[in-house]
């Protein structure tokens, strides 16, 4: 793999900045990488860690001379932190960020760049409950997608070379508008994740069952619940607060589709409750049989994209399951 | 290990009974294996492939000189298995059950039972997507847990015999009354299962979003969702039935705090979803540093249990998370 940037500048240090730090390392991706956090806790983590060729006190300076920028901040944080960069921003860099959400992200952000960079926003979907410098690993994006939101105008050079730099670091890429990543993600992500934030919540307050016999009585399930519970609470805050349309629409059909199903268990009415995961399982036996999922509980890590055909042969040995 | 019962019949060949043949094979737990099924067509897979030691037409037949029967049908089938069966218990049988819900089965079971046989409810928290008679296999108990319910006036020895047996195939074994078992189950499994069935029947009516990008793009959460919804529905339909006071006391708890989180996000506020999710994290938290989890995402197949002491070691690199 060769160099696709002479100068990338990180902002904010968390755990996906900091595993593009050891993904672009392992690829020789750039030839000098600058990145600088808020607090000075992480930035002195980042010196002691050596995590990057340079770190430094302000955004600012962490851009000067950069052809690539990454916002690496919260949701919430990133138009703030596009004001201050613009007036610093080298003629032809390219600027993106790592958000989760990306219509607002592009809302805050777009109108205070300068019509000399290019502003292609990404989202590598990865991660894991664990965040801070030293939470990165380089194998975080391997075999998992990063989606490319180009704004108007962007020059497609700009964006194949940060697709270039996706892939590089492990990932496959695909492009979409932002209306409908952010509908993407309230179905696959941010709503399951609020449902996994409640259901946790709920375990707790009921003092009847202890967190130890949750836990231990679980298999599937509730287990996993707690460890998407676990996220980090400022990043989930701000995707929650900046996909507010799309997150409510899921989770007002989401409640709908529970209390049918409730008064289905209420009433006694077998029929329906049959009927519905009846549909459910042709569901997911249909994703199994398209190649896009295995039966495997890797969260589909090591599995080849949807694009490249079937991996999809069922180990059921793998899957633990329990009523 | 040495034998166990002379004679086990097993009533209904599913997941749960095929595995426990291995299982006992495996250690040598049983003299003999009887084994019928409901269908005409399980029967003869059973027989085909050999599963047990003898395939019989009928329950009655199949518990005749048993000393162990386990009644391996869905919930809402045990009450008429256990009037079929009873006339033909031998004295001194233990008679047990693998169902997901304990106070109904009791209820439905119990009154059926001569006085010469002891009634030792029992639920493995084992499972897998796949149901049948080939879709068991002998690791299947391996370091999970089985719940036993002994009911009022059960030989402790009988209940001793059955937790070996447990305990032979690989199991954990614990006891609590039927009540609190239900309780747990509602919140660990049963209402877990019912919201991912539900978030699964969303995702597929909502058309802006096809059913192969919703996988294609989803890593945790919403992916094993779909794993999670496509169990028997058969199975879930009685779980649901017969568990219904606590599955619908969870679900309720569990709309309310959801509406809470809702009316946050709608309203922008942040403090609050900040403040739910920090409190989730710290849950989750507890539970790693109490040794209670892995943060693998292994669903704790592989750990020791929870009695057993930490293995709580975080190994950050397993486990996926996106935004």
């Amino acid at each position: 793999m060769s160099v696709l940037y002479k100068r990338v500048a990180l902002i904010g240090l968390g755990l996906i900045a900091s595993s593009m730090v050891h993904a672009m390392r392992r690829a020789g991706l750039a030839d000098e990488i600058v990145g600088t956090a808020r607090t000075a806790e992480t930035r002195a983590i980042a010196r002691e860690d050596g995590l990057c060729d340079r770190v430094v006190e302000t955004a600012a300076e962490a851009v000067e001379g950069a052809d690539l920028v990454v916002l690496c901040v919260p949701v919430g944080a990133m138009g703030p932190l596009a004001a201050e960069i613009a007036p610093h921003l080298a003629p032809g860099a390219t600027v993106t960020d790592v958000g989760s959400v990306k219509g607002a992200v592009i809302a805050a952000v777009a109108p205070f760049l300068p019509s000399h960079v290019n502003f292609v926003p990404a989202h590598p979907l990865a991660g894991t409950e664990h965040s801070g410098p030293r939470s990165g690993f380089a194998e975080l994006f391997d075999n998992r997608w990063c989606l490319l939101v180009p704004t108007e105008g962007t020059d497609p050079n700009a964006t194949a070379r940060l697709r270039a730099l996706w892939e590089g670091m492990g990932s496959f890429v695909d492009e979409m508008d932002a209306d409908h990543h952010d509908l993407v993600l309230a179905v696959t992500s941010h709503a399951p994740h609020l449902i996994a934030y409640t259901m946790v919540g709920v375990a707790d307050d009921l003092r009847r069952v202890t967190d130890s016999e949750v836990i231990k009585y679980s298999a599937a399930g509730f287990r996993d619940f707690t460890r998407i519970a676990a996220s980090d609470p400022t990043m989930w805050r701000d995707v929650f607060l900046n996909n507010k349309d799309a997150t409510l629409e899921i989770l007002g059909r989401f409640t709908e589709e529970l209390f049918a199903l409730q008064r289905a268990i209420r009433t006694g009415d077998g029929d329906h409750l049959h009927a519905y995961f009846t549909r459910t399982r042709a569901i997911r036996r249909g994703i199994i049989e398209a190649g896009q999922d295995t039966a495997a509980p890797d969260f589909g890590r090591s599995g080849k994209p949807v694009t490249a055909g079937s991996d999809g042969a069922p180990r059921p040995a793998e899957e633990p399951r329990q009523g």
